[in-house]
């Protein structure tokens, strides 16, 4: 392993923010410069080295660009420095008892080609290196746990159930749709082209599904799909959307709520007028992180291992090649340009 | 007992809606007529008839003034017969085993003198009637019951937790509030005029209080009475002041939903814009209605019972003398004219 020679400095491309964003975020918000690294940790430090291999865009990265005036619930970036996101990675140096040279890890890691993290306990062990790593920034990492604990531990899913997923093609929806099916429940989910409703149906096993962009009245939209109304809804995207659905919820509902994609890029978020069917129908809204869920993702990683290995879930992804390709695929999000969950390819092995 | 002679008909004063209502209730809308009232039920029926002594006025009954084009949470009032809500009866006839003559009752009857109920076992015991019988419209009925299992059961307070009420002068608030202080909770609540803060001060022991309609910027203030943000928020109004008081929540705060007054006479509902709050503070915003928690009435009822006669909850009620009084003291309510619990009595005994 040339490469990780203690101490060797070597050229480190990376991409850094270059201002705060306001409104929509555009590829010259980021740069992509090469700075240095060294491969080593400091001496007595139980720091480790790390060579990123793949890093995830995910649409929670748009907060993070903005500079907030009362902490956000994420740090702000900071200017002029590497973004950060999860990422898969393999270890080059370490001071570290628990993570050696070698392993597969997947954690908080920078847009660049060697990060030194200063805490390498927030880092997970990669167990199953024989499905592609680049996994461990989708179905088997954040937003794999994501939509499990989203939808078994605050949907509250029982067989039988009405689930409605927006965003439903992306890294989150297509695994909550797939784990709604297992779970016995009539799924319908929603997405912003013909070619993402396709892959829905064909591809993920949704009962139905539909392009919201080609839907004049999404509320009759829902009605036609859920005639008896839904149990279980999914948050992704929010304004709207939301509001459409919430007429259109059953008694004691449920909304996990995990984002609210439509709303992060409008200078004013849009109302939401008819909260009001949260008391008549008695819905919970619930908000959650995976953070919180952290503590069980060895578990979770058995159990999505094996719906993989069973072919019980399929997966799709849309990786970009090379760092320089990072901030495109990043804004893509926004947009929807992205087919199934948009990562980098920072590096294949 | 003379009124009670059987089959006897007499003059049965009624308020009865004539128009479905848009916008803001006028008195108008409704109107008091009399008919006639039979004393007695059918041979072989399972009904019986109560003489009305006091009725309730909630907040709730304004949609039941609206036609719905879709059914509603409860069933819309029919144009040109009696309003019926939640009041407190003394049977004078029952062909049903569980109710005899002379017994005091509490449930969903009509504003008027006398109601013949066909569905007697919808109808709860009053098993205190030495506390004041307009108590059971309030405290010790179906506000009391709301308040309770809506702290309670949805709020899930813990000791220490920080409490803002609004509406807090309510049937329902002024409950909420002083459960909140039994729990060791520190509890804050808003109201609309000075009296009605001086009495959440001083008669219901809230820490904090203050008068809304004073108040330029609500988030500024939830600011100021909670430095450190806001663990439950009993939601009775809606609109903006939910929308400052998401921006003042605490990680894991929850939301019990009663209500939404502030909203009930708008023709379009005002827009809550930071839902994204939800996800960022892993909020629990949740409805509940009180009929689902009436399998409970009995234990709860013993147990507020306790707390009053031991002066642990202190309770204000507003009462319009006779049915003529009906109409302005519900409409009153949406203006926030009544000072407490808002009832009407219909006949003392």
């Amino acid at each position: 392993m040339a490469a990780a020679a203690a101490g060797e400095e070597v050229p480190n491309k990376r991409v850094v923010l270059r201002r705060y964003v306001t409104g929509f975020p555009s590829e010259d918000d980021m740069e992509v410069v090469t700075a240095t690294a060294r491969l080593a940790v400091p001496p007595g430090s139980t720091a480790m080295v790390v060579k990123n291999l793949y890093v995830s865009c995910d649409p929670y990265m748009r907060g993070r660009m903005t500079k907030h005036e009362r902490p956000s619930y994420v740090p702000d970036f900071v200017l002029g420095e590497v973004l950060v996101n999860f990422g898969v990675s393999r270890v080059i140096a370490s001071g570290h008892p628990d993570f050696k040279v070698g392993d597969l890890v997947w954690g908080m890691t920078g847009w660049e080609e060697y990060t030194l993290v200063p805490k390498p306990e927030s880092f997970f062990k990669i167990n199953h290196p024989e499905l592609p790593l680049s996994y461990y920034t989708g179905v088997l990492g954040m937003p794999g746990l994501t939509a499990w604990a989203g939808f078994f531990d605050v949907g509250k899913p029982k067989k039988g159930d009405y689930v409605f997923v927006s965003a439903a093609s992306g890294a989150v929806g297509q695994l909550v749709g797939q784990l709604a099916k297992l779970t016995g429940c009539y799924v319908v989910g929603s997405a912003g082209s013909d070619e993402k409703v396709n892959l829905l149906k064909t591809k993920f096993g949704f009962d139905e599904a539909f392009n919201y962009r080609k839907e004049q009245d999404l509320d009759a939209a829902l009605r036609r799909y859920f005639p008896e109304g839904i149990d279980i809804y999914f948050e992704n995207v929010g304004g709207p959307t939301l509001e459409a659905v919430l007429s259109n919820m059953r008694n004691h509902g449920r909304i996990p709520v995990c984002g609210m994609i439509s709303q992060y890029n409008l200078e004013q978020p849009e109302g939401v007028h008819n909260l009001f069917q949260i008391v008549a129908k008695r819905l919970r809204m619930e908000g959650f992180m995976v953070f919180d869920y952290f503590s069980e993702y060895y578990k979770f990683e058995e159990e999505m291992v094996g719906y993989l290995k069973e072919g019980k879930i399929s997966y799709v992804e849309d990786i970009a090649e090379g760092l320089e390709k990072a901030p495109a695929a990043l804004i893509g999000l926004y947009s929807g340009r992205n087919v199934g969950k948009q990562l980098v390819a920072v590096a294949r092995e």
